[in-house]
């Protein structure tokens, strides 16, 4: 095998040039225009064969896709940013994936995803990023999850693997994926069908709470999700004069809530329900006529999570019914529950291992808690017999002030760059072991 | 008009010796053997055409219903302390009604309807009929809201009215009701057509609130209400085992009792529900499978009340489908809002000055919160163009010890008996003018 | 008595303009710094002696204030809009009351009460004040409930009766309320003790319902209420990795309104209870840690609304307590309930029928159902032995093409400006009536 | 080792004799004075030293006690069931707790509990127990959970070790405890003190579902439970006179169901919480003054227990005083979380195998989500330094007819009486290892 850590680290500074420019412009899902566009270039630039929006993702399966009006405005502020047009025009209503092919004759075939989207929070001024120049230029908007990170190491892969491409057989196929918040994108990807003849699924996830060099080689604890709004109507009535002449959308809202929340536990396994926002009515005198509720379950597997769902649009039915209110159910978003094969976790380990560059290795699958809707990749890879697991790497940051960088999803997120070049040779090395 | 007080009065003996019988063996709704068919032979005694059970009642239309070994085993009671073994049998399965008519040729028919069921209470051994020895032999039943009284009357005027009939033209229908706690009885027997032809339609209370001497001409204030049973059906679980393997009845039922208070109130009058007894449950390790609800809604008119009605049955529905359980609903009574007919009421006024034996006639309606299943008859007889009222008249007792009777419902109530005679001289004096 | 209606008559055009002005400059409770500005002007030009702000309110009492920005905001913007700006600087803050005071010896103190804030309505642009030009520029804010009428009778008032001073005999008090929609201002002028003196108290408010020429000359169903907005604080926590870290401010919230909703019915009157608004919680993965509820009791007298508010009160702290949550509850307006006195309505109605230009009076107080913060100022003033009551005048508009005035706080509502002369003819001849 | 299994298989006949009575008069908890007093006249007979009662248990730690006339009543119907008059003296109020010891000079202490009590069922006539005519003759309560299996194996115990003991260096304490169902008997045992010097603690459960020769060493999945009853008190109004008059037990007990159902779900463990039965109310037209619900919380340890525990009594003291009621707790049991020790497991597995007679030995913890309260004496020795464990023997029956036995709290629960001589054994052996 080359020495592909010493070839992955002969791009740092490239690396770090690409993760904090898309670190300053963050996109929220589905409005990645600037990324995706620019992603789409560099792969072009590079020799991919590259499919853009409906070339690769299903339309219809998008979630918790924003108001036409919204996507038009980020439209035209990626392109002010610096999107490349030709590409964006592509993308334009939200249709923002982009994925790379390589064809290197027969052979196993590899995907690799890379997720690019950012989180809904004002990032610091404060912390390094703000410090060093490089903090989001975007309101509310941050890459407070390391997408950033991930989308530069999928360029780095890139740039790597078509460098080795003469020792490749076999095809990989790099998926960006857009919407990964909210669990929102990949369903749409997998219903493109680009997924059905892959034989190995990989993806990858910083960590800043993990030290540099720490490698999990898979990942079980996903806990299969379903995002939903639900939004009760009713009628309006002046609650002094004809308090009886109204249909209350907050009394149903009121005991959905209640109920929902009361939905049974499981024996089989951890179950989560949540309603995390509700907005009902209008004037303090009058009879709430609408009621919108933003919610989710969750469960150890997607069977768990289906249970859950399932009890909660009967709450959500009857609640509505209750009070002769109007029920409209909005799928938001939605990631199966997943699980590494075993199988393909050795091979990272062992390739790990070759490289040298992680010091320490777990193959314990790691339990997070939280949701991925990579999970629908993995299903369907292993539905078709293939393998596929989710690794996750350490960045922790100690800056020269002796902070520790915050948490994912805080305004003080921050990675250590230095984890950026061995995850490009571990991604690529992997390649080159699979499809040898 | 002939000097029907004194007449009245010279039964006086009689009369105290029948309400302290009927006292002391009181029976609840649908049970009243002895009470029925000693009134149906006082009748027949007296000449009159006595109609019994299903030919003046329609078995179908009864509402809360004891069970038939609960029937049975009051219809073997009955028979022990004295029922007449030839009336009680045609009464056998609880068809308790008793009417007796008297037909004087061409004229108007008059109907008076007097209810002869006692209350589920346990009688005060200390007060003025335990002492005096006629207090109730019946665990748990007493006659704590006057109805022997209302039955004494009823033959007081029967006897009375047999002796004038000669000054009658037309037609006297007297309806003994059973059941009209939980105003049950009294639908059965408008629904056999008994008082289609009837021209007037005349009731009384007594009241133990009032003084002797005071009579109310008329009443307003009754309340039309539905009494219903619900009764959720889930599944048994072990709560620590399989918590989801259930369907929790305790759940549906507790947010439907909640939501049934939520009605909302309506602004054209005066509405209620209440939930007066819930049991649900069995051993506390289980999901519960079973909840019974015991309620009743109100209203100023039937409207209002169908209005709550309605709104209870959504709310009790949709609870049971939103935890996934069954629902059966029982009818348990129901009476009508009900009001008395001015024309008549300045008849009663009329006839009642003249008798000069109630010192304080009160033409006001009087508004009691309350509800009978009177109205029943009286909207029948309205609706076919007739007039019907519903006089009260008082009854305070204050005994030698200084004491006063207490309210109704209560284990303390009695009545001063100086109010029969004047009621049986007031009845008949009505019969002799509207039949004159 | 002078011909006070031709008096009247001579200065409808006058009414006009200044109606149609404040109608095309509506301003919202506590930011009438425009047309407060512009009444204490002319008031002071007709030589009253003019109190503003905190000169006849008591800052502290005011309820429902906007936040210093708004508030800063419109005063900038009333500026702009023509505000007088002498006066203006003394209601800077929202301090917008200003009464008018007239002394003509000894004699007894009448007090009349002009409101003249608006209501957060966007005003149609089709109907006729759109039509003509006159419609609101302000948007969503519009004189839809005639508050501009009222400020623009008072001010009618002023003018007649200054220049009948000489037949006065005592103290009249013009009282310029701000901030009646939501029942937030009288209060604060109450407190001042403004009032303490006033032996007459008397408004009056137009009707686009009745036609021209028609009277009430009392009113008594006010429903006393109290306005209200309790907030939950809890602790966020992410809902899928840590559910039982949160404190969850939602389910104290439907909790709450469910109960509230459940507060039972009040036999001796009517009762009501609305959560007119719930905004609750962020993000869909996080336990709510924030839920704000706006919320209104009522009640046909102070005490029936007070049982109401107590009972909430209690529901409201126990279900922040269930739930371990802290609870603010914020006073947002009030109003008592009101009874005319007849004695004052006696003389209403006679000066009416002698002033000839109404020709349908009527002396049964009406009865609306919703609630009017001048029963603050009828209370003090019967408290204090005087004499107090709330006129109705017709002001139905047919237009020329055939519409009819839409109704209060409706985006059509106009009146027939033909109602303003013979309302000021009607409270300058009170005043000189009482004032004789 | 002497031949333990033989010695066991020569008492099989009596201990089938022993445990066939046990069945046929089974006696819930704290009412076992015939078996209690049967064991402590045996254990006498046998040369071991009896505490009983308040010897053994402290009567104040007791949970979930009959009614005084309850118990006294089963007094009476053990001495005609041929309760031993002496001992069953002792036991009066409940105090059924039986102790014997053997002290065989300086040595560990090894403590064995046996539970007595039965279940509140009724039995099955026709499965074999009734066929063979030793059913239960007690209505409503029967072993239908093995228990008369466990204290018939403690006689066999006592037998055989009686037999061995000058082989015994050491203290064996046979510890029969009442009241373990409904987990209210242990609590009482450890106050005592009685096992505060014990070094291993030893109990064992037959099972109805694993056949005969199945041995499980250890047991972790039992959860920590507390039971308890909460008692609403309010006050009675009538419904239709005065709704406002009454304080509604019951809204505040359904809002207690629904919020506790809602207690938020744990990310550390498993948590359970069940209302398993409400009894509210008492006349449907009578606002209910009075709601009893039995409840419990589970946890996969004791802390998580504890956390919904605090939650719950929030919820139900909060909803008391929403609705202005009173509120009783009744502590009705508890049990601990519990995990055996992997040393003691290894000593049981080990003698076990040199037994020879079982032949399926699993040493994995067996799982099972139910509570029992041995776990009390287990933390007990436990934080003492001591070891414990709580094994589990298969008893699966197979009748002549080709039927199973029930499930466990089931009608048709039996045992393969096979079971009984390998236990006798087995326990007798462990003594034996550790204390040679």
């Amino acid at each position: 095998m080359p020495n592909l850590v010493a070839a992955a680290q002969a791009l740092q500074d490239k690396l770090i040039t690409y993760r904090r420019d898309f670190h300053q412009y963050p996109e929220s899902g589905w409005t990645e225009f600037r990324t995706g566009s620019l992603l789409a270039k560099r792969l072009a630039a590079l020799g991919y064969q590259v499919l853009i929006g409906e070339e690769c993702q299903v339309a219809e399966e998008r979630m918790g896709l924003p108001s036409a009006s919204e996507l038009e405005k980020h439209y035209q502020r990626a392109l002010e940013q610096g999107a490349v047009p030709e590409y964006a025009a592509l993308m334009q209503g939200g249709l923002t994936a982009v994925v790379g092919i390589l064809e290197c004759g027969p052979g196993p075939v590899l995907g690799m995803r890379f997720d690019f989207d950012a989180v809904d929070v004002q990032e610091s001024a404060t912390f390094r990023p703000g410090r060093e120049g490089f903090n989001s230029v975007n309101p509310n908007v941050m890459h407070s999850c390391g997408h950033d990170c991930h989308a530069t190491v999928g360029l780095g892969v890139a740039e790597l693997l078509m460098s080795h491409k003469d020792q490749l057989k076999g095809t990989v196929k790099l998926v960006f994926q857009p919407a990964e918040e909210g669990v929102r994108g990949a369903k749409s990807i997998v219903a493109s069908g680009i997924l059905d003849d892959v034989d190995y699924m990989l993806a990858g996830h910083v960590s800043s709470g993990a030290p540099l060099g720490y490698l999990h080689t898979g990942r079980n604890g996903m806990l299969a999700t379903t995002k939903l709004d639900a939004i009760f109507t009713g009628a309006p009535a002046h609650a002094g004069g004809t308090p009886h002449g109204g249909k209350n959308a907050l009394l149903a809202a009121a005991t959905a809530v209640l109920n929902l929340q009361a939905i049974p536990r499981h024996s089989e396994g951890a179950t989560r329900i949540n309603v995390g926002r509700l907005n009902a009515g209008t004037g303090r005198n009058v009879i709430p006529d609408k009621a919108h509720l933003a919610l989710e379950t969750r469960g150890a597997t997607s069977a768990l999570n289906q249970h859950v769902y399932d009890y909660a649009i009967r709450v959500l039915s009857s609640a509505a019914a209750m009070h002769d209110c109007g029920l409209q159910i909005l799928p938001m978003g939605a990631a199966q529950g997943g699980v590494s094969d075993p199988a393909f976790m050795e091979i990272v380990s062992r390739v790990a291992t070759e490289l040298g560059c992680f010091h320490h290795i777990d193959n314990n699958p790691s339990d997070g808690g939280g949701s991925e809707d990579y999970t629908y990749m993995m299903e369907r890879v292993q539905q078709k017999g293939g393998l596929a697991t989710f690794v996750g790497y350490g960045g922790k940051l100690h800056t020269t002030q002796g902070e520790e960088s915050g948490g994912h999803h805080t305004a003080e997120f921050d990675v250590d760059e230095g984890c950026l070049a061995p995850s490009v040779a571990l991604f690529a090395a992997i390649a080159l072991d699979i499809l040898k």
